[in-house]
């Protein structure tokens, strides 16, 4: 048993504590991370809110994260100690039904006791005065120490620094990878990204990699604006300068519609309003966002019947183990400025002060160094 | 102007009365066609309802027909007097920005016009006692001659039998190219599809030629199982028979669900069923049917972020001119058993039988011979 600083959450909307959590040895399977920074990321945020029906709390929240392996457990051939990490809330085991199909990334080996808040057999690694305390989508990398098990965890160069690296762990890499691997958009197409967080910010240098001819940024929040340009952007609306849906205004502004859009917010109107968005005959909308628990999206079936085709992407489509070191090798080659989403960074005291900057909207991603 | 004994709607949810109508000469790029036998579809159904709100009366329905052109317009260059045709409710002009795109078979060269009854010109080729009837879906197949732009007709071989392969003009083709086009079943994959109308089993007919290994066929009317098992199905479920939702049904029967489902009614709620049936990952629901005018499909967005995808399908994805002879071959080397479909024949004074036969599900396809 291991102790360990930690930032937890004992219940639903309110501020985390930081606390020393005891933390077990991994078990067969599993690794022990010391997590180096971690991102801060609007899932937590909502998580925090109590809406997510996976939401179990004493819990250490924290899924984008950048750490060293400190320990293996029995049967780990993968890692070794030393090895530079990041942790996967999308697990990719190489076995089930899932990643043998070679149609998705949605790895499902431990998903059904991850969703639950525990490690594969059941329980927890974490406890607090002797009561267990949840982990959270598999990483808890709110925490300086961590288990996790082998098949969530991407090796990756240790000369990528991790303070930046982190954020492949989440927003960056979905964002980018909505585009490259669920949309496949191509070289000139339309796009449009609904709401310029970290994830929609992604989208956009997505679509710039791959020589999308425009790119329309939307955003109720104009400060967005500049960054979004920086990364690529070549349009920006803010939906309260119309009177009128701003689906109408997309596909008025370019001749019919978009090829593609994408939803990065989680919001089920915005969600029928990036699909609406999509050109007649071919236009393909994205949803990204995770929408409150028990939200529905709708819309006239016409929608659908005239070309348009609805998609999600969790994780950006990618593979972790596999994929996400080509994500590593990009950013360290120049092609995903990871510095331009890092707004903020503190100390794990100050984490706190990262979910209000967020709720804000003032920060693009707080990272908290250990 | 010549005499036309036709099928006229005078309003909505009246007996179809058959009167003598005049028809005016083809105009500039308009072909005369005698029409030779047509099916009665649903969509027929629908707009003589009054749900359909492009619905305008008086008009003459009918869009599932075969027949011969019997004069041209100035500037037709690949029709001649005698060819044989099958009328296109949508047309395939090869030149606007949806032809070009090679993504859509919607091409919307006449779509404007069409959806309000009228030619391209904006008026109307048929009139009764002086006063206008309007077209229906660019074709009016329920008269014995009809005016349609050149590019709203298919040539075919004369030796196709028109009573036959008049099917072809809508639903079978729907339903096959829906298979074909639009999902591109793949060999070995799951199917699961709902309603076995003319469009359902024409799908099934789809994904037994791309050599589905499992094919469900859902309907509340058991009586359609026989013919769904003759053209295929493997599996048939009624919904009635289960106290809890089919789509639960079906994936618990498929560990997971389908790789692809059709919605072959236009009902919302099964649209949902549909798309809840597909697997995790990769399933792919497709909605043919046309649904009440103002019904909203809806889902929560999960079903789409955990890797399930939503299109639609309008005509099967087929482009009419370049594609229709290929499905006419099809049915000319029995692939296409389309004698299976015809369970009535009647001439056009019977129509209105067949809009019963229909509503009564005692029909899969009514043919009126002229």
């Amino acid at each position: 048993m291991i102790k360990s600083r930690a930032a937890v959450a004992f219940g639903p909307n309110e501020p985390l504590k930081i606390v020393e959590v005891d933390v077990q040895p991994p078990k067969f399977g599993e690794v022990l991370v010391r997590i180096v920074a971690s991102g801060v990321c609007h899932t937590d945020a909502y998580t925090l809110s109590g809406q997510d029906s996976e939401g179990v709390f004493p819990c250490i929240l924290g899924h984008e994260g950048g750490g060293i392996v400190e320990a293996v457990g029995e049967g780990v051939t993968s890692l070794q100690i030393g090895d530079h990490v990041i942790p996967l809330y999308t697990a990719e085991c190489g076995k089930c039904k899932f990643c043998v199909s070679g149609k998705t990334n949605l790895c499902q080996a431990v998903r059904a006791t991850q969703g639950k808040g525990l490690m594969p057999d059941g329980t927890t690694r974490f406890s607090y005065n002797g009561e267990p305390v949840y982990h959270y989508m598999g990483c808890s990398t709110f925490s300086e120490y961590t288990v996790l098990p082998e098949i969530s965890l991407a090796k990756i160069p240790k000369e990528a620094p991790l303070e930046k690296v982190c954020l492949l762990g989440c927003g960056v890499t979905t964002g980018i990878g909505a585009v490259l691997n669920t949309a496949k958009v191509e070289e000139g197409a339309t796009v449009a990204v609904f709401g310029l967080g970290g994830i929609g910010l992604a989208a956009i240098i997505g679509a710039r990699m791959v020589k999308a001819s425009r790119i329309i940024a939307i955003d109720i929040n104009p400060s967005k604006f500049g960054i979004a340009q920086e990364l690529g952007a070549t349009d920006f609306l803010n939906p309260k300068d119309f009177d009128r849906p701003i689906q109408e205004v997309i596909v008025e502004l370019t001749d019919g519609g978009v090829d593609y859009s994408f939803e990065c917010i989680g919001n089920v109107q915005l969600m029928r309003a990036a699909l609406e968005s999509c050109h007649k005959g071919w236009g393909e909308s994205i949803i990204i966002g995770v929408a409150p628990s028990g939200a529905e999206i709708s819309t006239r079936p016409f929608q659908l019947v005239t070309g348009r085709v609805w998609r999600g992407s969790a994780f950006g489509g990618v593979k972790g183990r596999t994929e996400l070191p080509s994500y590593v090798a990009k950013s360290e080659r120049g092609e995903i400025p990871l510095e331009k989403f890092i707004t903020h960074t503190m100390s794990l005291e100050q984490i706190n002060e990262a979910f209000e900057l967020m709720h804000e909207g003032k920060s693009i991603r707080s990272v908290v160094h250990f």
